[in-house]
């Protein structure tokens, strides 16, 4: 079964690599899709946060791990096209639950043969997102744990730029 | 990979029909196992409870779906010996969240070759559970819809001879 | 309209006070049951809670409130019965609103007829409850404000014959 | 009794029309009052808003129901002026509770005359917003079920229209 | 021992005033540190928020509490520079509780020397926030009690000057 | 300042070792205060907990850290009997929030003069429980990491006697 983990990874943090480890355990094939977010301007570019994205599951030896990007249209519909059934996503506290069964509801009205499968978030990770990690590479602050290996420099490096 | 869904079961309600339904799509073996729970008296016998089962799944025409029950020991050794790699739960409110959260991460600290996967439960059975449904068949309450409709009978026979 | 205020006012605390006094307002006839709750052992009998009740609610001039109690069957039956289209409860903290949704959900699903009504607690009883009462007065902690100026004597004189 | 019903409506969604139908059933009359919000930019205008509103009212036979909007000051000036001593809210979820709460409190500290009153959201509406409705109408997803039948359509053009 | 309590305090409620008098009884010195949150406009600049604090220390004579505003850089490192072990931090709800933990894991991060120490709100103050203040000040809505007394006329004149 | 630290410590698990080690450097002297808890039936003798505590606190060479008991009466007056003028508890999740809350605002309620400070539990601690290392203790599952190093053979013995 392939399956899809959608998110904004701007950028992505060890949680998410965490989930991405594991998930790609469970499943033939997973897909990791960039998805825009409307509402948010993002620190990275969609280019970026595929480069990082791509970089650290190269880096992790992941073999049957693909990024992908997704600009418009709906998830349900762009995880049917590429021919998953599996909606992954990291629970960690109580707001995210609210947020992803809404979510996950929505996406059963809209399309019942896709299924979301919710990992819990390791407790190390449990309170971390990609707001805290740009906020401290804004503030240089150290994010060494909080990123992939892989990456860390080029978080760093971005946020040098801004700030100069 | 095959798939173990834990549960006490007393008795199996709409809301976990639904979910062994959902994840019989996602696995190619799941086994419902009936979980004794020490500190709660139940009303339904391990043997009452793995028969309430086995009927609804045979009624549901379930055909990769087996019921087994387990007594002693740890969830993930049991789950380590039947092959399975995975645990399914169902995730309703907020307080199953964190009782769920908790079981997930001693279950990773014990084994983590297991992974625990979550599935929201359907908006209309957030709020159902065993307790709901024995407290209504004790008080001859209406309980169709609530359990599966091939044990409603057998739930109500219970509670009808206690009651006499 | 009639409208019926349930609980096992074990003992009435100045939070459920509070409630009664509110509803009162909004209905034209308000009734507040004692329902005998099968799983724990209460601190004081049924009989108790009843003239508790009815003190306060004389001590408050409370003219259209009526004080009853009901030991088997369904809420919604006994709701119906008394003419009543209304359950009245308060609100606290985020567990009270779970275990509140499931009783609302489960009570419409018996009986649509029957709306249940929701008021926020005031912000000084948001973490008062009868357990927290009957813990103090054990411990000859200072119980004041804490239940209905009427009835504190009456509290403090229960736990005093316990403990002797 | 009057009632008041006060919300963005942006659009109203099945959610709305549920507690719309059940407040009507507890008060003599009831006011849906479309309140402007500040902070945020809506997608239909305050009269678009209205219209659907009473499109809905219509088409449901709502005798007792009538709309209004409201756009500056106090809520509870509004309220008292219309003779209304109840304000009407529908709780969702965990975090709704706590918005919800602290309007609520804040209330009775401006106008203790006036009782904020809660109806639980149906369970299959429970994780239905006007947010949810307007993305997946901007993405053409399907919005039937979501919305009140009446108005479905007007829902959909609104978002065609932009979208060209 | 020198504590800080930083906040945007935008303006200063009841609420952080009552958590300012009883953490000035548990440190030798309480410094309140204005912080720029770089996401929100305020309605107080940096320097009116600072005067309405000192005003506020001022009047109630809390000899071991002062006011110093912080604009660059990480909390933990002007904490550290101030000499001071412990952040204070107030607890309200529930949502609070999520955001304030992943602070405080942040900060240990960051600085596992500095300690995180919470105080809950007082039950009067728990849905009070300086959003709520300014709303009902904008709207010349009562806020007697909201804010502590010697500055409830300079929040009021703020927003008639800005109404105007 | 002198701080008490309440609990069952039914055993000591190391999320209240931790909440030992970060409090004994925030107090001059650390009491930490095995607490009789009339509900529960405790695995552990007041004796036993007393002295798992001391063997860990001598281990770790904590020298402000002193461990007691208290069998009857109001945690404030122990408190307030032994000169301690601050009640420490560690925070974890939602439902320990709520409780949590109540207790210190019961205890305010009987003594204001004595302040409960909240430590949030570090990540990895935040979904043990005693009640977990019970449960995996009885069932010969790895307790190692979720008790402090020194009493983990005391745990393990004590389940194998019950177990024989």
């Amino acid at each position: 079964m392939i399956a899809v983990y959608p998110g904004s990874f701007d950028p992505i943090t060890s949680g998410h690599l965490d989930i991405i480890v594991r998930a790609s355990k469970l499943y033939e094939s997973l897909i990791v899709v960039v998805a825009q977010n409307g509402s948010k301007v993002p620190a990275f570019s969609v280019e970026e946060r595929v480069m990082l994205l791509e970089k650290t599951v190269a880096s992790e030896e992941l073999k049957n791990v693909k990024v992908a990007c997704f600009s418009s249209g709906l998830l349900v519909d762009y995880t049917d096209n590429l021919g998953a059934g599996v909606i992954v996503r990291g629970l960690r506290a109580v707001s995210d639950f609210e947020y992803e069964f809404q979510r996950a509801l929505t996406n059963r009205h809209l399309r019942p043969s896709i299924e979301t499968v919710f990992l819990m978030t390791s407790a190390e990770h449990l309170f971390l997102s990609s707001s805290i990690v740009k906020e401290l590479a804004r503030l240089q602050g150290r994010i060494d744990g909080l990123v992939p290996a892989a990456i860390t420099d080029d978080v760093r490096a971005k946020f040098l730029v801004q700030s100069e």
